[in-house]
């Protein structure tokens, strides 16, 4: 066999306003290229405390277990939803957003049985219809989404769905991967059982060590199950031994995404979690008004500023819109999925993409492209109104 | 809560000569520091597509599923066994070394039953004794170890290990973690049907992404399940779609792991696999020389050039030498695990840490530790000897 001709790594520049990845701040990039030490070095015990403290800080937690998962947010998730889920459980699921039914396919792999608790896309659930579900099937688990990245929808009331779910005695697991280090979140304060999330968003590292959190009775839920987990690799009973005080060797941890996760997260702590969620909320406020103001609407019942659903006018076809974002100005964002596709653009605005120069850039980029489709928008009011916010 | 005060990123600057993570090369380092396109934008699949090109080349292989799994290389392990194992079926897994028991682990949760090939810890398997377990247990799939990070054990006799299996009608599944780039491996010539491996061993990329290359009949087998398999983020039929020519979403890949992989694996086809493979014999084969020359001896019956496992003397304590190698040298080496624990030092020779420099400077520090501990050990006969092999 021939060896491969293949040529430097030279990907194009490009501004990132997708659902994710968000631009990875310079700090964070220069972590990564930093040397390695051994996952069982003493120097490498010692960041992987400075990471847990700084995930319980993000996460506003004092769970003991507060770790990166190695893999991607999804990997984070069916951690929660396979060790939280044994075998004839029922799990109330949400069916607002594509990531309830990724939730449902975990948590019938893991051997659970699915309920749901309906809303629209694009609306966030309504406390009472999760109360009327629990009472209807006294689930063992309540699964919700923090922040709908497939919708742009921010789950309020949070307080009274736990309050609910702890009423009927079930755990409660948040999808917090769009919102955790940009949107208000207070795991403790608001009684959440297990959170998971993802790097890639309001955190801006690069994806591949996600953060999970599970409180007490969660762990002990999971320490106590009769069948074992149906995946070694996402066991958290196995994974407790390498991140707890034992530091037993359980599986190589992404070292270097370790290094990343820490400096992502020692710049939250620096800007302060608070500032963070004002400065992200200022921010997209200013891509919201900028849309707004040329025209066109958000589709979302209620405001992530993380990931903003523009609606489009009638007639433009969302693919010509994105391809030339991308091609004419560098920058990313993303279509509508599910019962939003083809309706909708999806225009992130997560923690080091959430600058305003970015949206800036954003807002005058999409008036020029959608007046270029012969749209009825008005790409200086926009603009004007974005710079008014800032 | 205020936010914990963490300082800056400073590890120790280490020589990593343990069963891995080895060291990762300079311009692998570089690509990690490149700022991210998404994992959808066109210029990420042309990426792909060029990973999964050189891929190919490393494992020896045209097989078509040739990808990075998302995560560390047990992901990509569990990836090849809970899709390849159904429930009710049964798996030969090996008894030689600690490895094949996570492979049990991996069978049992998948819903399949597991039979043991034994073999001492630290001898490779007997290809009479496969055959004799095929006999009486008619498996589905048989699992072996090509490269034993336990026990620094080379699996001879590949082809007649595969052909017994296929005449038995099961698929063949090689752990190659420790091979993969370092040591002589053939997937397609030598019959195997599912091959994973780990980037931080021989190929000397961070770990993240994890190689895994599956035979059209292993595909086949996948997507004609009867049963999802068990863990949706490793579930190979959905990933196929995404690795595909379909391209659609999965889960986020780890773009930065990915970036690194790629110029890892030029790496590999700028040197050529074989003559990767013959820089590694040459350069243990100095490391194994000069602990010889030294007073020391090899703990495994089949030398496995990337994981050298020394006998220690009697009364040495294995420990004492691993923290002095550390602390004075800054030098990492691993002890034994299972029937070798405490007898044996655990010495990598893998990927940008198989170096001529690397060795000389770790059969030097080793001989004088192992002196400073009164062991009857000749420093200079070992270094004398690694530097005539070189």
């Amino acid at each position: 066999m021939e060896p491969p001709e293949v040529g430097e790594l030279t990907p194009p520049d490009r501004m990132l306003m997708g659902p994710g990845p968000s631009e990875v701040h310079p700090r964070v990039r220069r972590a990564m290229s930093t040397p390695l030490v051994g996952h069982l070095d003493p120097a490498f015990v010692d960041l992987m405390d400075e990471v847990q403290e700084l995930l319980r800080y993000t996460f506003q937690t004092d769970n003991e277990f507060t770790i990166p998962v190695s893999g991607t947010g999804s990997a984070a998730m069916e951690s929660a939803i396979a060790n939280l889920t044994e075998p004839g459980d029922t799990v109330l699921v949400p069916d607002n957003g594509y990531f309830g039914d990724r939730m449902a396919s975990m948590v019938r792999r893991a051997g659970g049985s699915v309920e749901r608790v309906d809303a629209p896309w694009g609306a966030p659930l309504d406390p009472d219809d999760v109360a009327a579900a629990c009472e209807t099937h006294d689930p063992d688990v309540v699964g919700f989404v923090h922040a709908e990245t497939s919708t742009g929808v921010l789950q309020h009331d949070v307080p009274a769905l736990t309050e609910t779910a702890h009423d009927h005695g079930a755990l409660v697991v948040a999808d917090t991967v769009t919102s955790l280090g940009g949107v208000e979140l207070r795991v403790d304060e608001w009684g959440i059982d297990a959170a998971y999330s993802a790097t890639q968003k309001c955190l801006s590292a690069p994806p591949g060590a996600s953060p999970l959190t599970l409180s007490e009775r969660a762990v002990e839920k999971v320490t106590s199950r009769d069948a074992p987990v149906r995946s070694w690799y996402l066991d958290l009973s196995l994974l407790a031994d390498y991140w707890g005080e034992e530091r037993a060797y359980h599986h190589t941890a992404p070292i270097t995404n370790v290094y990343a996760l820490r400096e992502a997260l020692r710049l939250v702590a620096e800007e302060g979690i608070e500032a963070r969620w004002e400065r992200h909320e200022r921010v997209a406020g200013a891509l919201r008004d900028g849309v707004e103001a040329m025209g066109l609407g958000l589709a979302s019942e209620s405001w992530l500023p993380s990931l903003n659903t523009v609606a489009l006018p009638d007639g433009v076809d969302d693919t010509v819109v994105i391809d030339h974002l991308l091609a004419e100005h560098g920058i990313e964002v993303a279509g509508g999925l599910g019962d939003l596709a083809g309706d909708v653009l999806r225009v992130g605005c997560m923690g080091h993409s959430a600058r305003p120069a970015n949206v800036l850039a954003l807002v005058a980029a999409l008036g020029d492209v959608l007046a270029d489709q012969d749209a009825d928008v008005d790409p200086d009011a926009g603009l004007a109104a974005a710079r008014r916010r800032l």
